[in-house]
């Protein structure tokens, strides 16, 4: 999906609402337990429900290869599914924090970037920490999006990305700086933790127009109005993520109404943001 | 695999070798082509050819992933072969450079540590950048091993591993530092690329007493003399990797043979330097 192709889905849909798909078995409502494939069914049931809220879809691929091979035919369905029903209705995001040297990068583009590996991913999660060569092999997929690694969510995100040098320029801000030459706003975009919101105004000194996605809202604290005072940009330019927050709102029969419910929710609260641009 | 097992191993075996299963399909040679399932028996081969001279094993989950669910499968199969094989003969370690919140760690150990995620492997690398909740997860199995990306091998490692504090301290410093107060000896290695041989003393004085995995020798431009002359402590504390350089010495119907005599060649290399002791 190209970035004009994303942005218009942003504006017809009203949303900028990426929802995680981390389908972890031991917390899947009672009721798709019986299915052959517990995992797949409720995604398939997620998906249906918060397609029209929704525009970006983000499987975690820990939650599927902690049930080895099985887990990972369950996200091949959901991904064959994806993209029969709603081919250029939304955006899928391996959250899957691959990097390694060039060679073997390469070999992590074909996993996810091609239906050889089986599932097609418009965009993956990378880490930085290798540098340059290990995040250029997937640049090169026309379509394709890498999602660097800045500033993440969680309580650990301190020990290195904090890290400063003499000009007080952090490591995050370093990367961000660094890595947004590899490729353009057309193919990369960041990661930045939506617990940090008093930090996207200097994300935004470094990098004004690339598209951020924006985890941690919902359950790990994150203020939506925050994120997208300070970091919007004009053409939106944040995918906001919710995981947690909306596929386990409920754990009865009817955990996919729930589920739609929160996402019109967050989809209400993006229209109106959408509309101070 | 405790550390006093290793140890044990590598004094019986007088290696530290390690043979990378990067089984790259489009490198294979003609006469496995025709098998069932390639890869595996291209594996199995390998691993019959070098057991006796290899401690451990690290296939790279890249050129599995790389083929989908097939590849995955070749990996569970040449794991079940190792495990009903050569246990307790060889360390084997998932080269997947993991990492992520506490959360979905949690998932990643299960998947790389567990028989329900179908691998069970002794040890996984990880990438430092999310730092310590990221990592904590994996060293709650006990025999499990972290190998916590510290120096890596590529050319890119320039771009954030040498970012240096007011304090002159590198960001591959720091994480050496910082990570090895998370688990101990016991849990923890790190990776320290062997194409930096100047380097390794400065990390032994850093981490003195941790083993240190070490890829780049052959393929990558390494060397193995330099390397166990700054690198070696008394415990030997270093596994050295070799993948193209041994599992591709020869690409002909003898290629396990070829291998072997390259494995055999480091491993006596090996057995000289281990005298030095």
């Amino acid at each position: 999906m190209t970035r004009q192709e994303l942005i218009k889905l942003i504006k017809t849909k009203q949303s900028f609402l990426c929802v995680g798909l981390d389908s972890d078995i031991s917390k899947l409502p009672k009721c798709v337990l019986d299915s052959e494939d517990a995992v797949f069914e409720f995604n398939k049931r997620i998906i249906d429900a918060t397609l029209p809220y929704t525009v970006a879809y983000k499987p975690n691929l820990a939650f599927y290869e902690s049930y080895g091979i099985k887990g990972l035919i369950s996200l091949k369905k959901t991904m064959d599914y994806l993209h029969a029903k709603a081919k250029g209705q939304c955006f899928v995001i391996a959250d899957a924090k691959r990097g390694d040297i060039g060679n073997t990068s390469k070999q992590y583009a074909k996993a996810f970037f091609t239906p050889e590996g089986d599932f097609d991913f418009d965009a993956l999660t990378v880490a930085p920490y290798m540098g340059q060569d290990s995040v250029s092999p997937f640049l090169e997929y026309a379509g394709k999006w890498v999602i660097v690694l800045a500033l993440t969510s969680n309580k650990g995100s301190d020990d290195f990305q904090l890290f400063e040098n003499a000009d007080k320029t952090k490591l995050y801000q370093h990367v961000l700086g660094v890595a947004q030459r590899w490729g353009s706003k057309d193919n990369t975009m960041f990661v930045c933790g939506a617990t940090k919101a008093d930090m996207f105004t200097d994300i935004r000194r470094i990098v004004p127009e690339h598209f951020l996605l924006v985890p941690g809202v919902g359950a790990q604290g994150g203020d939506l109005e925050q994120v997208c005072r300070y970091g919007m940009n004009k053409d939106c330019g944040l995918l906001v993520n919710s995981s947690r927050g909306i596929i386990f709102a409920d754990n009865g029969s009817e955990f996919d109404t729930a589920a739609k419910e929160k996402a019109m929710q967050m989809q209400s609260e993006m229209a109106s943001y959408l509309k101070r641009l």
